[in-house]
């Protein structure tokens, strides 16, 4: 029997804190009980927790810290406060020592991001880190990154987002060789800014096994489906994710103004209630929660903090699978063979128009 | 009695060419009988189709051109092709020789923007111009722009987009003082780029009777209806634009899956057809179908290529309401007033965290 994988778990992130955290892990640990957890944060508030749900108390590990992130705290304050002290900085620390094979937290996305930053290192020909977010689609799903951790991109930048990414989603949807497009725009005349064209022209001519390099995507391609990952910088790629969240809640609120206007359609909508719980499943952030933070020495999934149990086991389930489908090896292989030389890009031709 | 609204059609533009825009010329005729439209095309397929719509011929003045830009044309190439001799290109030349008050087109989006730019230039202190788009919201409608006219965008061309969408959209929406939000990404650590946080402190600066600056809005704002202006740079505001497109079309093909799952689901379908005709309505396109060009010696619209009459009528109509309503001078006002010195930048403290 393999080794069970390791997840620290900074109990105190997220709105609801160790209420969450623990009933979450408890849940994937059912889906997969070759997990062990290392559990970091207030004993007087965990502990009671714990004792509630001893299926993860028999696999856990509890080891109290002092002072917990708060949701709104600024990156530079919580490193200031909790700094090697916190139940965050601790779970990530454990990734760090070899203590645990994935750290998971629902805290706050720019503090966790931080911490990782200081205490995991990038990767080896790396330069910054980036989150990748998975997003349902028409299709079934597919990964979008960089959705915030890092603002702008150069040609390389994108085509190491390209490299993870892939990587990644070979885990998540037991693909070969996923699909990769590059979000750009499509007014014939700009046609994108200069680093996603040069990325282009180095995707086009990496020859990667477990990349197949689509081309140029829009907006409403993410949606579509059309590729399995989408690559982009964070800025647009968090104002992507945003203004498509936006756009669900939107539909959803003009469907109850909708559904409510006359008895019929109220009827209507009783007998329909099947189709709707459907939509609503099919619709579920809860499902696909879990950010991976890709580029550092060590695997860090962040979970949305106002998720509630179902969506934090699906964050823990993620760490899961990129741990025991080794995300990282498969990461460093990748780039190794992109930098053994495999691209040449003065020779490349220019590329042609998106597709 | 005032002069009438004269409108330039650009008759060859859009996938349906002629038998759009002159059935849609005629139903905002109906809705603004002081309009006179001024037709540019191929005499062979626009006569056929003015004889048709007698409305229409008793106001417009009809010219033949030979050129047709067509849809795909790259903007170089339709210059190439079309400078001086195309239904596009003499569209907007009417309103440069002052023939016509306002220039509407199906056509291509990027060639219809590189025309227009030689042919009006931009405005006096303006650097480049932009396109607006009306966007369906929770509230009502808000204005987005740039939606794709030029990629990156320094302060100033932020600023500028802002003091030009809240005089369109003072028309649009009738008000007096429309909110104005700049999109940015909410990740704490980054809070966006430094263009957007210096174009804030400016827009904070300024005292603009008829701008009301809010602050930054992130993504899920735009459909909300924070603001009614969302200012961006033209690669984060196409991507915004599409990825919204693409979400709603994804939520409407899962509705359709949904609703066709059992006898009950498709009985409360029946049911509820009135409701699904409501959100249709509220999600149409059409409605708001019409992207103004914003900061040239001119108005030009666009319309969406695809679109149908009513679609096309929408265009027309938001062509009429810019020029009876006085959008150029609205924008010469307000740009004047800005740079008589309400500005002074270094003197500003540094902007609060986002709203």
């Amino acid at each position: 029997m393999t080794a069970p994988v390791r997840i620290a778990l900074d109990a105190m992130g997220g709105d609801h804190g160790p209420s969450v955290v623990i009933a979450g892990a408890e849940i994937s640990l059912i889906r997969h009980p070759d997990t062990s957890f290392l559990v970091f944060g207030r004993e007087s508030e965990v502990r009671p927790i714990l004792d509630r749900h001893p299926k993860v108390a028999a696999v856990s590990e509890f080891q109290h810290t002092e002072v917990a992130v708060r949701m709104d705290d600024k990156p530079s304050q919580a490193l200031r406060a909790g700094r090697r002290v916190s139940s965050m900085w601790r779970a990530i620390e454990a990734v760090k020592r070899g203590e645990a094979d994935v750290a998971v937290s629902a805290g706050n996305t720019g503090a966790l991001m931080a911490m990782s930053k200081i205490c995991l290192h990038t990767m080896a020909g790396i330069e910054r880190p980036a989150i990748a977010g998975i997003w349902p689609t028409v299709r079934g799903e597919s990964l979008v990154l960089d959705v915030g951790a890092s603002i702008g991109a150069d040609a390389q930048h994108l085509v190491d987002l390209a490299v993870m990414g892939s990587a990644m989603a070979r885990i998540v949807f037991d693909l070969d060789r996923p699909t990769v497009g590059l979000l750009n725009v499509g007014v014939e005349e700009i046609k994108g800014v200069e680093a996603v064209r040069d990325a282009g022209q180095r995707l086009r001519a990496l020859d990667m096994p477990g990349l197949d390099y689509h081309g140029f995507v829009e907006g409403d391609d993410i949606g579509r489906g059309t590729v399995d990952v989408v690559v982009t910088e964070g800025f647009s790629g968090n104002i992507a994710l945003k203004t498509a969240e936006g756009t669900a809640k939107q539909i959803a609120e003009y469907l109850r103004a909708s559904f409510g206007r006359t008895v019929w359609t109220r009827l209507g909508f009783l007998l329909a209630r099947g189709a709707f719980k459907a939509l609503k499943e099919k619709m579920d952030p809860r499902r696909s929660n879990g950010g991976v933070f890709l580029g550092l020495n060590g695997v860090v999934i962040k979970s949305h903090g106002g998720t509630d149990k179902l969506g934090f086991a699906s964050a823990v389930d993620i760490g899961y699978d990129m741990v025991r489908y080794g995300l990282l090896a498969k990461i460093s292989a990748d780039l190794a063979r992109y930098e053994r030389g495999t691209f040449s890009p003065p020779t490349v031709p220019a590329e042609a128009a998106a597709s």
